[in-house]
């Protein structure tokens, strides 16, 4: 089968035959239909710090993806052939102390799809039953590639409630964007996104913010104040892994309000903790992975009811020969997510 | 001035010249411009056993209202004439284990607007400065009257989140259509509303419901199975005070979900605790009043920000001497909310 | 192997010689040590109504043991063969809507050890893999096998926060007692215990009661009232499963209070749903089952590490085959929990 | 009236003769019977940055206190003369979106005791009557003083439940010291404090701990994983203010635990955020204030129940005069909390 492989320690990627994955007792063979592209692929792809420390050559790098259910192992029970799937990315162990108290997100021994486990940009994939997830059938295919992602922002947005709150997203990259309108979904009262890129600047107003801005040009902190009779937001959603946003994002919450982090730092944090967090009485919610299965169930609600329409943030499609386009349009920015077709 | 007074131990009221009220140091002379009929309204002007047993003759009734501030006391500081204001009906104590402890909504020496003190029936009312609540300027006279009811469904429908989540209503009574439409901005997938009444049910289409039911003509609890996967929804709200209708909801919910209960009862209530409430581990929710004055913020946002549309729920509006025509359709079933002008 | 078996619809059991069980690939053989007697246990041997309804003959008894891994199945990987183990006694599917959710303990499938999967009253048992705890090295067999009850006191008692809380706790049965015990260990301020059993009453002094009283002897109401200024108690936790106490309960609850439910009523259950628990803003919890692992990391954190002492409530212990003597005891409420040595 | 008062702007206080306070209509005059001494009164006499910046002279300073009802206002309602008080310190608005969405620790125009109103190193005292505490009868005056510091203790112990949980505690001093014992009463089961002082490890071992580690002498990090069975603990308690402390603390919680901090740092925070805190999945809470007054309901029953005896941290006692003794000890950290008698 054709498949995209990261066999050296340099920067790069090949897109060759490979044998297609055996499968055990309880794994499941999919016959991949549409894969997407994570900023992790992209590490990946660039060779970074984060990837030469993290990654292990040779490996079929991607972990979001819709497909079918191509073959079963013989103690399968859950899925059956034909069975439209996609699957959380997390392999996890089941018997950590994490595992064990219902926060399997973050499960001490879990393998990531496309770094730890062949990945998705193949033509077949091999995953254990346990981590599958049966789509909705109202939600199309280029849909149901993004539930991953999507899911990262389900659980940043409602760490807490939303309804009838202010809220400011920071960093306007896919999650994000999904964040965006998950928070309009939800009966957010005002929203306001900042990025310095107006190209997703502009998809966040199609995704529901009230309020775009870009920091590079706008003072946010007063513009948030203006827009909330000078109390701050109820809430701050941070997904730019930028120290100066994540700053800003803190000056900006009312005290007794609360944040949410995705956002990976390239380095160290550096922050005024007294002023900005322990005399505001603010809680802070890191967030990784999504909670198995409760996450994905909001998700692909929010998808199949009309909700939410992610379209607008789904702006390239390729095929995955191809994915060297995605990979290029993704660091310049001039993207939503990109999608791959096999 | 012109006030709705009732006077004697027997059904009906009187619409009659009274003298206009005095303020003390901390209260303050409101210029009615819109009331509002409550449930509580008719009960009293029926004279019923609720009643005969809570009220006590003479008293002007109504706790519904928009006005605006026509004279200060001297030790008022928060509001100045002209002001546009409506108020939390519940005059409470400031001082008991309940209010000490963030529980206002149920202070144990609270004294109900229009009953324990002389209502908005009127041209002019006094309250003490702490229940004010001052309107937002986006909000019309129409909808600021009916924040206090609004807010009795905000409390039901956000005791806990309901994004993502599916929803059963029970009863389309104002209150249950004003939580269709909350529910709806708050980004339930599906809501399904119950009610004997043809006229609330179609009302409930337009505030947001997926589907009406009657439960006279269908079987709510299959149709909500049916619609649910077998699952059951994961909410149940109960305003319709019936008790067959609370365990239709309590048998619908899924084992795990929750139910709010605002409807109160004839007479006692019977219950299969065992199966529809322990074997499912539910979580009941009492729901009483507003939460002065967090529920208030979040009605104020609904009604201002475009998240929420109460105008389809708000179908007659009578001069204040008319009142009794209000009574009438409300006693018949064939309204929404009645507002009176001044 | 000799085992307790429930072979007739009809009043008693039989203590006779089956076969040793088998074990499939992802199972695991027990030699059980000590199983404990449950209420349940003795509805099954007098063959109550719920009884005929709910158990199907021919079956070994019991679901509360420790005992010691004699052989594992192919694939089983967490335990070993000499570890000391006791189990989550619901036997559930992983795979419906609550166990996707993070809600096994309401799993829509799962099968009751003892019930629906032979039990416990045996010298030898097989569990799956799955519902398996290793138990902590500093718990002796006496208490360990007593865990499974102890998990649902855990969850009544902390389904919300108890420090520095006035408490009441109805039903002094072994979970009531165990209750008493994780409520004072847990900071409750003050506890009330309420049973009509002086036997009980006794050993529920020893577990952390502050007063002890008999319901046909004092005002249960009154005397909560006067041991909290008149405020009534913060939580109460009902285990009699008897309407009378639960609507007592209901009274003592200061506004904005909780209960937590875990006893099983006889027959439906009639309430004053309006004061007790709706102009109350009560917070009612259905218990059932325990939160797999969770509960059973607070338990055997509980009775490890010295905070609780679960020694009174275990009065009693007899050989397997006197397993009789210890249903008739329980069955006169002359015992706390009593136990069965092989 | 003789007090403590701090005239210059430069170190040191001074011990003069200052008039007895007036009251207003709503205020209350209290005769102070013993006050204590909080790390902020030693900063305002060392005239450090922090006082430079926030402190204008001149002003009697102190905040913690029990006293005497002596005078009150003509519209005084809840306190009578002779009543024993204490108080909350914020003197808070009552109008600010903060007070008004029950969050008034946090008030945007609250005056500090001590800081912005003259504070209670006094022999008499006027305070507004709605922040004044009547203590419970069984508190002795020597722990009603500490009730405000100890009700920072429970807010950042009680953010979330600990009862069954696992705790590490880093900084030892009073409120730390109150937190530690807090924990232990409200079911922690295993408490290791970290501090440099060696006098207050040892009072930590009263308090509670079961384990108390010098980080000069031990790595913290690898005890306390080792004393977790690796899995780190499930609640970090911050006291310290010291970055490097915070940083070991996130380093040691378990993926899915919580931090509440209360330190305050002397600069900004440098946080390996991705690692320690996004990664992991932590929640954290800035902590600061009380909740009026339901975390003084907690502390007085801790306090009053036997559930805490914080007897040992009360190390010290002087004659108001001798002030400078108290201030002198605490700098050399040579004591836990200090108290000072009229």
């Amino acid at each position: 089968m054709k498949a995209v492989v990261k066999r050296r320690r340099t920067k790069g990627m090949e897109f060759i035959e490979v044998p297609t994955p055996k499968i055990g007792l309880r794994d499941v063979l999919i016959k991949v239909k549409i894969a997407s592209i994570c900023g992790t692929d992209v590490h990946i792809y660039d060779w970074t710090r984060w990837a030469q420390h993290r990654f292990t050559p040779s490996r079929i790098i991607g972990h979001e993806f819709v497909g079918t259910v191509a073959k079963i192992g013989e103690e399968v029970t859950q899925v059956k052939t034909g069975d439209r799937v996609s699957a959380e990315s997390h392999l996890t162990c089941g018997h950590c102390y994490q595992c064990n108290n219902g926060h399997s997100e973050v499960c001490r021994n879990f393998k990531l799809l496309g770094v730890d486990h062949d990945g998705t940009f193949a033509e077949y994939l091999v995953l254990p039953e346990h981590v599958l997830w049966k789509n909705d059938e109202n939600i199309p295919d280029e849909w149901a590639t993004i539930q991953e992602p999507f899911g990262n922002a389900v659980d940043t947005v409602l760490a807490e409630d939303v309804s009838a709150k202010t809220v400011l997203i920071l960093g306007a990259g896919p999650i994000g964007l999904f964040a965006t309108s998950i928070a309009k979904a939800c009966g957010a009262s005002l929203i306001i996104v900042s990025d310095p890129n107006n190209y997703r600047l502009a998809i966040s107003k199609k995704m529901g913010a009230h309020i775009a801005v870009n920091p590079r040009r706008q003072d946010v902190v007063q513009l948030a104040l203006d827009a909330t009779q000078n109390n701050g937001v109820d809430v701050v959603l941070e997904f730019s892994g930028n120290n100066q946003a994540l700053n800003q994002g803190l000056k900006i919450i009312t005290p007794g309000g609360r944040i949410s982090v995705l956002g990976i730092y390239e380095r160290r944090v550096n922050m005024d903790l007294n002023k900005d967090v322990i005399f505001k009485k603010i809680r802070m919610y890191g967030i990784t992975g999504r909670k198995v299965f409760s996450t994905w169930y909001k998700t692909s609600r929010f998808l199949s009811s009309g909700l939410v329409d992610p379209g607008p943030v789904i702006t390239h499609q390729f095929p995955l020969k191809d994915y060297e386009k995605g990979m290029k349009l993704m660091k310049d920015g001039k993207c939503g997510k990109v999608i791959l077709n096999m």
